[in-house]
């Protein structure tokens, strides 16, 4: 790895960025970026052209001397980078909106990232990242692609697949379960180690230790009833003990699409009625956040990017790339392939479990416990979802679209999938090329 | 083998009776009974009796020299039998209306063998079939279980996990679809060979072959909007033509349960305000079934029968019976254990798929086609479902029960399960001593 | 399949061709021929014209109605056939005489099918068996490759890894080894079934029925001492009783090349001082052979062709012909890929064990005898050399030929494989173009 | 984990102890032992003496507290340990002579840990590790088994199969590799990061990284020739450049056993002509070191253990057990079970890989390189030995025995394994009680 750090950021006029400048600017010693690249597409200049001049003053402000540049200039900004970072959002907080509205017309769970809504996500969202792969092949071969776009594990899975770039997958899923294990035990997250299996935004915590003890019955049974365990966008509905119990793992936030599907979809029906979807409101309060950006007075990342969701995502972001950078050899929960791993799923899938990171990457870790079929149905019938869906959105297929959200939990028939996916494509055409190319038909 | 020929018929008294008799009367000569025991339970000997007569009447009428005993000691039935059927149903029609009920009560569909339902049957059968195969493994232990009873593919994992006996798990569907294929094409059946895939009640057909062709796409593309391929039970919805063609392989008449769930399950509720379950339009052809079998001079299978269902289940019967006894090394579809032959699911699980039969039993074959993600995530997802059900049934597991009906693709959620399952135990508790035994809590 | 047969045998010059005419003829009630290509290299033109003769006046003799074509163009003999026979030996007598005298210098057995000389005989031969598939997907893509030429599972798995034929690998040791039990037994052949695991030339008899009769146990209990169980080539050293008790299951002749690697090098040694190799006594008896086949007045196989080895070479050769032509679906123990049939080798790995035939070719049945670490060990290593030597000789690769002998169990050791790889290379500089182009350097 | 450490170490009377009591001391702080159990056989109890008190004079001179017992009560030492450490020798030096001594009557080679020596002192070795495990179980179910006894990887397969015992496998091997690279690179060991894949004692180095540099191909390129890379007790023969090329990967100093046989062969039968077996050098050493343990005056580890072999065998098991005891998740190369890390071995397999090291034992970490059919061929031939061997002395079982001897490749024919495994029975009856009780045929 070179000397002089270079780390590019492809999406740099997001609403997290600031998030992710404070966590450069605080892990500056241990991981010195020399050269930032901001970089967006024409349509996000006006964003990253604000988002860019707050960092420039936060950085400023810190002292630390990080070149930022901000660029439209995708070549330019991987070539010869360290780290290329995806945290981009094809057809922004409007397609989010229709994700979210398509399945509900038919009784079915309108989610960002799993169910039908993250399928229309993955479908736009795959060939632009394998075309970035492209650029870091040709300008930075060596480069990491630190992936936060979602669905992560699929776009994860999708550039194992289709293109030759060493990459992880990354969401703040698993650092703020292990948080919100400390807080619960109330002690300091360096004391809580947890062992995690599964894909993103589908993973079991199958084992808690704290302070050395491994705690995990115990926390299964004093849990239900006690809050405090989802992710800001996920409501939180309380597990019940018997099945805690009998699952003998704790699932994660997401879960509760597939675990709680009747009592969700009732909560977003009523709420769609009451105030929109979650796209609208996190569009209202992203409006506001750009307001707050502009202030020439600030300089620091504003409380109110809080209530954006997201937390810890640059902790997150900043852990791996260092782990990396200093060959550091720690352990984080992280998205890369299986190979064997979790034996019940393909050796090419992606999978989410605590690897070893070092220069090298992030390679898993055998498991200690056993994933029984308790785990695998609900996993195996996921990633199967998964791979057609990757199908789908590499090839531009419609054979396989339709039976990626016909295999999906949440998508509730077949005669549904047809329905849902003749709207997907309808409202997402300009995001959609390859489905809509000459030569496709059934 | 013997010479002489022992054949054992656990559920003796079955309405199904005389389908089988005359099926071991047509085939004497190549299949030829010397021995033919009907065996029942005490609750059933008023039907045994009529049944039997029946029968008797029927064999003499045949004038084919086949011993026939009715008795309620099963170990004399079962001592030296070469062939033990087991046809039994545990709670008899009054526990199928209320595993039909049940699921209903929560919006979830209501059927016999699949389903929480089929769910229930599990419970109540698998302990009495592994209690039937410890009489085997000590009066018969060269004999072949030939198992009838649903869910018939769930009871041959169940049989060859924890019993020690050579088992067969037989379904008419099969035998149907090939027959239904015949019929489309307008061949005769000698002249359609089908591969199928999957697990019981459950299962693709993946290759047709009409006169040496493989007409599979031609097939999917042409059949829907006809109709006749469902089974009696099943409701006859029409599939699609995008659908079938991008799964391409033709679901069984089970998968609409699955493909269309949302139909289904408003028909069924619309069925049970207007005329309740099918167990109860069952239950009413039974008894006119019965009163028809009493009719002395009645000496051949009444044709009312055939409105039962259970089409060619003698055929099937017959066939893997004569098949094991001639040694043919035909070639049969029927439930056997996996041991590699379906990669994505587990070595120990019961698959149904295409087997040689001869007299070392069912030995399956290599697919000729691919199994992917298509058919992959809806056949592992239940399949963990039935690992589940098999240990819930076998140990009287809470636990296992509870994520088994968890898993189910046709349970709505782990809420709903929980409630299922509180009404499945209290309303089946007198066939379920394994799960009120004193040490049973969670 | 088209109602005029076409057959064409690529090295119809060999000495081997009279049983397979005789086989065509004797058969062709069932197996119809109309068109029979024999088609030779410019070198083997003189060969193919006794042969052809002898083949013309014997199907004149016999009175069918066979159309025979000598060639020397191979496009024309395959376009249109619906099989295509290989029975080639890429560099004739001499090339396998000194494969059978290299691997002697070092003191490691020198055999013509298995250690380093089938090696030897794999990197001359399949290049040009892939040289024939593209012709095949070119002139002929639904014909079936038919190959007898040895090394035939390393062809077989060749073929399947590069090329896009349908193909089986043929061997008359299991068509022997049934015939040699049916002998031992004193049944007809019809009357014994075997279950054979393994690869080519390393193939376990794991069950042995007799008239329905499991006699595995007692016939490994008898045997040693008594004879009659080997091929032709093969030395017939009697096996230890102790041994084959333990290990189980009866081992194939080949098997004494490492079974009593010992005893057979001392013997190679001695046979090759005294006598010279089998190489050089074969090259006498096809001289004798040939001036036979001359004979204007001989119109029938000679009876001195018995002496060359290759019994039931055409009955193994109708046979499965005449199966997939007639979609007979019988068993016949023949080479195919695995696919999970034999779970402790990779899924592209050829192997030879029982198989449904018909119109779609071999299907594999699942075995019904477990192979553990007795059969697993010497199965895997040789496997693994095969997979190696397949790489070498199609990609001329050095590296992979040097591993692929250091891996033999035939070969002493790596300093050893490198000096027979020397000599190898030497001694078969016109046979192997693709390791002596420019650009191959280690 | 208690806080008052105590370490049982069995064969406590080893001449390697000081070494260990070595590590003990200067790693004190880190891994503050207060109980340290030297224990021992009867008949060992004279060398336990000596060994003890130089112990006891070195702790004293050390000033550290840590308090040393000696006993024959092995159910006393065990009673509450954190850790037990095996490092006994059934049979002593004597039965490794013979083990050394039988082979080479048969022109194969004798070696203590592998082929047909490693094979009897495995047959010794098992039952008495596993009748320790019982002692374990019972009266310190939470110990970690830290296994030095030889083949280690035999038994951590075996404790892993047959014992409820937390168990890690070590070799002083991977540590010795590691610091030897180092030597040659002229680098610190931290600046060394080495990839293992294997079992004990065939283990290929499959990645080198330097200062965070892959250094594997040029290592390759360059190391033949040079000297350095083996352990105390293998002949230093140098590996031909063409062939570690090759290979890909560095193989390890048992390697030569394989890839070396011959001429190791050669060395061998000189060796015993000229001066005895190896362990009849090691005997003389061994005198002349309890000579010098037994001066009072001594009281610190004698600078002549080091030609005794087992270098850094004291900082390997320091190593372990402290990074268990401080929960320290660093990376060490140990025996564990395979569970799908090496998929071409079977789940339950002993492997030898990089692991993270933490309080909940030794979890491996997934494989960077690809394990492709040059190493696969020769691990898999040498674990299906393994697992026969395992069968064979934890049963007594013959067949089991013959089949691995047969197995494995420094074994030359079946014929020269049961030779051999006549002479292991006979001369070490002693040590075979399984082998050798009344209802022991074939
Ligand atoms: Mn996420
Ligand atoms: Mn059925
Ligand atoms: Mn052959
Ligand atoms: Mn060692």
């Amino acid at each position: 790895m070179k000397s002089g750090l270079k780390v590019a950021v492809i999406g740099g006029g997001s609403s997290y960025t600031p998030e992710l400048i404070e966590g450069c600017i605080e892990r500056y010693e241990e991981f010195p970026i020399q050269d930032l690249y901001l970089v967006d597409i024409k349509e996000g200049q006006g964003k990253l052209e604000i988002v860019g001049n707050l960092a420039r003053r936060m950085i400023e402000k810190a002292g630390v001397p990080i070149n930022l540049e901000l660029t439209l200039n995708r070549e330019e900004a991987i070539t010869n980078a360290d780290f290329v970072i995806t945290q981009l959002r094809v057809g922004m907080l409007d397609a989010r909106s229709r994700d979210e509205r398509i399945p509900l017309r038919y009784q079915c769970i309108g989610q960002e990232t799993t169910g039908a809504g993250g399928f229309a996500k993955a479908l736009r969202t795959i060939p632009v990242i394998l075309d970035i792969c492209k650029d870091i092949e040709k300008f930075s071969p060596d480069a990491f692609l630190i992936n936060f776009t979602n669905p992560a594990g699929m776009v994860t899975e999708a550039v194992n697949k289709y293109a030759n770039v060493k990459t992880i997958g990354l969401c703040n899923l698993p650092i703020n379960t292990r948080k919100q294990f400390a807080a619960f035990f109330d002690v300091d997250a360096s004391e809580v180690e947890i062992e995690m299996a599964g894909i993103n935004h589908l993973n079991w915590t199958t084992k808690i230790m704290v302070r050395n003890k491994d705690v995990t019955q115990s926390f299964l049974d004093e849990i239900p009833g006690k809050q405090g365990f989802t992710m800001k966008n996920i409501p939180d509905i309380e597990w019940d003990r018997d099945f805690l119990l009998s699952l003998g793992s704790f699932p994660c936030g997401y879960h509760r699409y597939y675990y709680k599907k009747d009592e969700i979809l009732q909560q977003q029906i009523q709420q769609l009625k009451d105030e929109g979807t979650r796209a609208d409101e996190v569009k209202k309060v992203e409006v506001a956040l750009f307001e707050r950006y502009k202030d020439p007075n600030l300089s620091i990342k504003p409380p109110e990017l809080a209530q954006r969701g997201g937390a810890y995502y640059s902790e997150a972001a900043v852990n791996i790339m260092s782990s990396i950078y200093n060959n550091k050899k720690d352990i984080q929960t992280v998205n890369v392939q299986n190979n064997g791993i979790l034996a019940c799923l393909p050796s090419t899938a992606s999978i989410e479990v605590n690897c070893v990171i070092d220069q090298q990457g992030a390679r898993p870790i055998q498991l200690s416990t056993e994933i029984d079929a308790r785990i695998r149905g609900l996993l195996q019938v996921v990633k199967a979802y998964e791979e057609l869906a990757i199908e789908a959105a590499v090839h531009g297929d419609y054979s396989s679209a339709l039976m990626a959200l016909t295999t999906h939990p949440l998508v509730k028939s077949a005669s549904v999938a047809e329905k849902i996916l003749r709207d997907i494509l309808d409202e997402n055409k300009d995001y959609l090329p390859l489905f809509f190319s000459e030569s496709k038909t059934i």
